[in-house]
């Protein structure tokens, strides 16, 4: 060409002005096209490199479908509070950035293996709007239960979840001929109806292991060889998988995230999880399994959760059902007391596995020690020294000794973030267990949602023996809800329950919850188990209305409708 | 106390001066005390961390048995080349040290569950002697077999490997009730005879994926339940671990580490892997099961294991007897081009699971580009920038546009280091499998051994399609060895072979190996292969001392003594 400016530098000039305008990136032109059923992963990280380069506010993708796979994504070991830490590949990983935002506008993004969508790690101002989540195969495995009998019940698998029977074990897997197959391990069964969109009435989890003993029957039925299983025909088994490996998006050591318009159809762990971290929104975010397809559940875990969070955290006109877990839990983190090395020093575990990893003391930090059994707090030691011996271990040196009561077992956890957590307009339904766990000392309100939950509707937790998550609230408002129908499952005996883990021999002396005012909703029960609470000062409820219903056969009619042992300030109006 | 020299601080100087004397530390002033039978992790962390403080030469064990946990170990995610990946516990980290040495002093070092024992990164002038390494529960189980039908076989299972057969499967575990009860997965059966101490006469390995189906028959009897399984009763079913979690011995990114007078009874993975590394000396090193122990085989894979090494490797005066894999294996690691993404950019894999995270590639270096089904070299480009994707992917972009023959599948490797190998004075047999591989460009020194090998006792290797093992040697010299009675399993079938990933198709115009001088050997055989070679340039075979013998049943007396299609400058004199 014997032009002065030449062709290639118009390009480039377009192409700046196309994808740079306004500091916005148009996902195309780093390559991922809608609708090709190409990976877009290499695109998307090509595309967050040069918005961390350029400063660029937003990465917008044309409206279409969009295929990630593992094969070339961002690879990072995970610690994830509540779900399975590992090596895991991750298909938008921001991490360091600030103001961005990711707008889909509209667009579906379809998830091919064990691949992490969205990882928000050390960063402020980000924003998720405007598209789907799904995968193209689902974590979890679903199959028609045909009949039930005392030793065994068949069921038929649809095409959607690959299978095969070998050595006479059910084993899914992706369908792919060896060496390149991958499995899809399940080791828990729980039985759900598919016209009602909810868990069977009084359905109960089965724990298989990994080994579920079967036989092929050909026709893509199966024999699941186990005893006194209980299923009724024409409902579904849900195979629930073995480890939350693949949560959709998780927020870590990040502030001020936006999560806009999103809709999760699928993912292999919690929808939303968010760990030390601030000013968390949620809003108009669907968890359901997608329409037109073989699948009764949406995704395996929790809807959201959120652990040793600080500023608000808000979730906002959203839809949580027919997920393997919870809508919500916000909690924070005991450590246990493993080891008293010196008047001064202490050997401290994560204690649940699930926690490894999570470290959250600091040198200077004031904590809280509190009695094991009891819940009650009795000290706040100041961080000195941290020596992290592995994910699990840490030895901490205090600035003065611990009281000479401390010991083997008492627990440690922060108090300088607590979540104002707001849950509003939003519907929670069909899931499997119990609807939202309100466990921050921030100000808590619930209001104006809708509530029909297999178990308990909102739980009060908290332990320093099992799951060892810090709770009890200090101020919780629940008004103008409607709970319709709740406790058709075996996930509480309560609308409404404290389950906090005080050893009974402690709860007389022990208030571990404050401050709960249940007023001005609205109550359809079949079940008459209202309130069944322990160690709170301060219970209200009034208001509210309660209309009988026969949604339901009556599971046990002699649940009291109130239980409050333990409790100051009580206040019940029927 | 009145005085002014306060006792403390005389203790402190005592103290100092037994501690620090000449630089050397004594383990017992950290806390570790030899047979009380308690966790000495945190000792010699701490003792690790005041040799680095003050620069200290030597730590020191006063004799006796010391203990090992994982419970409180350091960690580190590892990429161990022809091993396992994963996030592991290791007893000894030395990492950025010089000039240091560990002496055992003829203790005993037992370690308990998922715990590694030596990782020496990053560091120079490491020494580790004098002591032994052994674990409470192997990584591996044994059986002794009762019984052999067509439909099952019956073993009896010593004490020392807990097991339970649950949902008709057969699981190791480490004896704990749950839930800390660690399972001990296997996937391989092989046949050992305990009193000749070796695999058994022709016996081959079953794989049994991680599922082996059973009956328990009560008296720690077990009926496996697989069809056309081979055994003699009397002889030992050892099951292999899954997975090579658990080296003896880690080198990595490290130059002059001395291992001298160590045995190794057992660990789960290799005894000694050099990766990235030079100048390695392996002396009097013996691996092989604990006397008086009910334990047949030692180690669960190879015994020591050399990749991408320069400098020296030496081994000297070992004893390499009945582990689970070969007594050694020097290479370096092919590349695979995944895809060509410009005329100077490719994107290459790890293409081995087992190679995963293992990178090599440094700006600026200059690699081998070579033909895959060929592995002929064709080009040298040098890398100009190197963007790790995650494990298995990095994309390269080169000084210079690649041939255009360049194919995906094609390969690269590096070339700026190749060991110089020395196998001298060692004992190789009874284990599984070949005795030595050969696959090193720099001089190769073989003299002086003894081989009894299940398989080929020296093998040339190397391909680019399943291993991705780079090899090819230069300049090979094997003499004054004692050849006895190799070949009794079904691991080769002839004493030396090539077994290079050459395509047929390919071999006429490939001389992957070059100048073998096999000489002044003594070869007592029963078999009748000698020599099986193809693509070598400059093979010779003489001087070497032929004795038949009857140590074993021929197995195939008709497999030609000396092979040697595509092969120039080939001289062989019986």
């Amino acid at each position: 060409m014997n032009s002065p400016f030449p062709f290639s530098a118009l390009c480039s000039v377009l192409w700046c002005f196309c994808a740079y305008a306004g500091g916005v990136l148009d996902v195309s032109r780093f390559g991922a096209f809608p609708d090709d059923g190409k990976d877009d992963t290499l695109a998307v990280r090509a595309a967050v490199t040069q918005a961390k380069k350029q400063g660029a506010r937003k990465l917008v993708f044309p409206k279409g479908r969009y295929d990630f796979y593992p094969d070339m994504a961002f690879e990072r070991y995970q610690f994830v509070s509540n779900n399975a830490e590992g090596l895991k590949r991750i298909a938008f990983p921001l991490d360091g950035m600030t103001r961005f935002e990711i707008d889909g506008q509209g667009s579906d993004f379809l998830f091919h293996g064990f691949l992490s969508p969205f990882t928000i790690d050390n960063s402020q101002d980000i924003a998720l709007r405007n598209f789907t989540v799904d995968y193209a195969r689902t974590f979890h495995s679903e199959g028609k239960i045909l009949c039930v009998t005392n030793t065994h019940a068949d069921i038929e698998i649809p095409e959607d979840y690959p299978y095969s029977v070998e050595n006479g074990l059910l084993k899914f897997h992706d369908g792919k001929p060896r060496p390149a197959r991958t499995l899809y391990p399940v080791s828990l069964i729980l039985e759900f109806d598919p016209v009602k969109r909810e868990t069977a009435y009084q359905a109960r989890d089965y724990g298989v292991g990994l080994d579920i003993r079967a036989e092929d029957l050909g026709g893509r039925r199966v024999r699941l060889l186990r005893e006194k299983l209980k299923g009724t025909p024409g409902n579904i088994f849900v195979f629930g998988p073995h480890l939350r490996h693949v949560c959709a998006v998780t927020v870590t050591d990040s502030s001020r995230v936006t999560i806009e318009d999103v809709t999760l159809y699928h993912c292999g762990g919690m929808g939303v999880i968010g760990q030390r971290s601030r000013d968390l929104f949620v809003r108009r975010v669907r968890v359901t399994p997608p329409p037109n397809k073989n699948r009764t559940v949406s995704i395996t875990a929790d809807a959201t959760h959120f652990v040793n969070c600080g500023g608000q955290v808000v979730l906002e006109d959203c839809l949580f059902e027919l997920q393997i877990d919870d809508a919500t839990n916000v909690h924070g983190i005991y450590v246990r007391i493993a080891k008293c090395v010196a008047p001064a020093i202490a050997d401290v575990q994560l204690a649940h596995p699930a926690q490894h990893g999570f470290d959250f003391i600091k040198k200077g930090q004031k904590l809280e020690l509190v009695k094991g059994p009891a819940l009650t707090t009795y000290a706040y030691p100041v961080v000195k020294q941290v020596e992290r011996l592995n994910k699990e271990y840490t030895r901490l040196t205090f600035k003065e000794p611990l009281p000479d009561t401390v010991a083997v077992g008492d627990a440690l956890a922060a108090i300088d973030a607590y979540a104002a957590l707001t849950i509003r307009g939003c519907t929670i339904r069909g899931n499997r267990a119990r609807g939202i766990l309100l466990n921050s000392r921030g100000p808590t309100v619930v209001e104006g949602n809708t509530f029909h939950t297999a178990g308990t509707a909102i739980l009060f937790e908290g332990d320093a023996r099992l799951w060892y998550e810090q709770a009890g609230v200090s101020d919780c408002v629940i008004r103008n809800n409607l709970f319709d129908s709740c406790n058709y499952g075996v996930w509480g005996t309560a609308l409404i329950e404290v389950r906090a883990g005080i050893d009974p021999a402690f709860r007389a002396g022990s208030r571990y919850n404050k401050n709960i005012r249940i007023t001005d909703n609205t109550i359809r029960y079949f079940h008459p188990g209202m309130l069944r609470m322990y160690c709170v000062q301060g219970l209200t409820f009034s208001g509210n209305k309660l209309e009988k219903t026969d949604a339901y056969p009556q599971w046990n009619p002699k649940v009291p409708r109130f239980e409050t042992p333990d409790c100051d300030d009580v206040r019940i109006e029927e």
